[in-house]
């Protein structure tokens, strides 16, 4: 294993990468060939100084006067993001938020394959959403055990997430997407990343404050 | 309007208040009077140094050897989020992300009233979701001369959401929560808080894509 610093990664910018991945596709799709620094931030409402470092981290650098190669950007993020190969997924919780989630369209353009939806309600079992069939979570193990899924979107209710999180790492899952709004706590070596409504809140709270009492300080997200 | 400097906001520090809040209220449930920045630290399983830097944007600082005071620093996050008076909210799109949204259990305590749902589908209209009444959105006029939300929820489909930015907006709504997940065009003065769960997953692939390289690149988050 490559012993690399321990350095920490900008989040913020991580986040707006499917962001630039949209306008680039849409310019793409217009048959636009390069795009300059100065068009992106403005796609993005940011800064210029933000975009050529938020680029930077892709590892593409821009061309004086002709901008950056809208092919190469492309695939320079989405190597960033690692979107270019597909990743199977189970998801739990077939309730509103699940489904919600499941609706969502981007999903293989994103690298994911949400290929299993369990629910622990007997009466969902066999249902359909958008188009995947519900299976009793009682099936999950052996289901796991023929194709094991890498990823488990979590969308049970909060009450019910610690038990549901332990289920899924006992039957091998690593990499937990916790739609529970909940801390978990799991073995050192699973990775959680965790969504938070109360976090969006926070930013329009802070963003609504911020103009309330004319402070001028932008908040880039 | 004072006139301050172009401060840019830390993110994911922001994005972070709601989970300090979480732990500390519930230390304060336990009798819990201070904390130190180490136990808080593991809580959020973040570095020392970042906590110092979270807590010191809400401008409380602590005690050598006796650290945070809970209570003081519980008023202090709700300050800094603006979380201490109630904002009025009305939901547009009571599918199921809004559905979803309105199941979430803290908007009290974080001073959201999400009083009116609205929905495009006059099938919906009268229906009861989570002990709101679904109203057609012919009535979103009227309703909101008559008492003005200041945050409006956006949960119609992509395709429906800039026109319905736009009812919004024409109806006076200047703070946006846009949860469709697509890039609105809004007036210069108006405010959108984007959630997108495309920048979820890109954290999570990132993070998936650090722990397959063995890169020790810390995401904080």
């Amino acid at each position: 294993m490559p012993s690399r610093p321990n350095k920490v990664l900008n989040s913020p910018a991580i986040r707006r990468m499917p962001l630039y991945l949209h306008w680039l596709l849409g310019m793409r799709g217009l048959g636009k060939k390069t795009v300059s620094t100065t068009e992106l931030a403005d796609c993005m409402k940011l800064g210029w100084i933000v975009v050529r470092k938020d680029i930077a981290l892709t590892g593409v650098s821009g061309r004086p006067r002709v901008g950056y190669d809208v092919d190469r950007l492309v695939a320079a993020i989405r190597a960033f993001l690692g979107w270019k190969e597909t990743r199977r997924a189970a998801l739990v919780g077939a309730g509103a938020l699940g489904s919600a989630i499941l609706g969502y369209g981007e999903f293989a353009n994103c690298g994911l394959d949400v290929a299993l939806v369990f629910d622990s309600d007997p009466e969902k079992a066999g249902r359909r959403i958008r188009g995947r069939t519900v299976r009793p979570i009682s099936e999950l193990p052996e289901a796991f055990r023929r194709a094991p899924p890498e990823i488990a979107i979590l969308c049970v209710p909060a009450a019910a997430a610690q038990e549901t999180a332990d289920l899924l790492v006992r039957n091998g899952v690593r990499y937990l997407w916790n739609f529970a709004d909940v801390a978990l706590e799991v073995p050192r070596d699973v990775i959680v990343q965790r969504e938070s409504i109360a976090a969006g809140l926070a930013m329009l709270s802070v963003k609504i404050r911020n103009d309330r009492s004319g402070r001028r300080s932008r908040i880039e997200d």
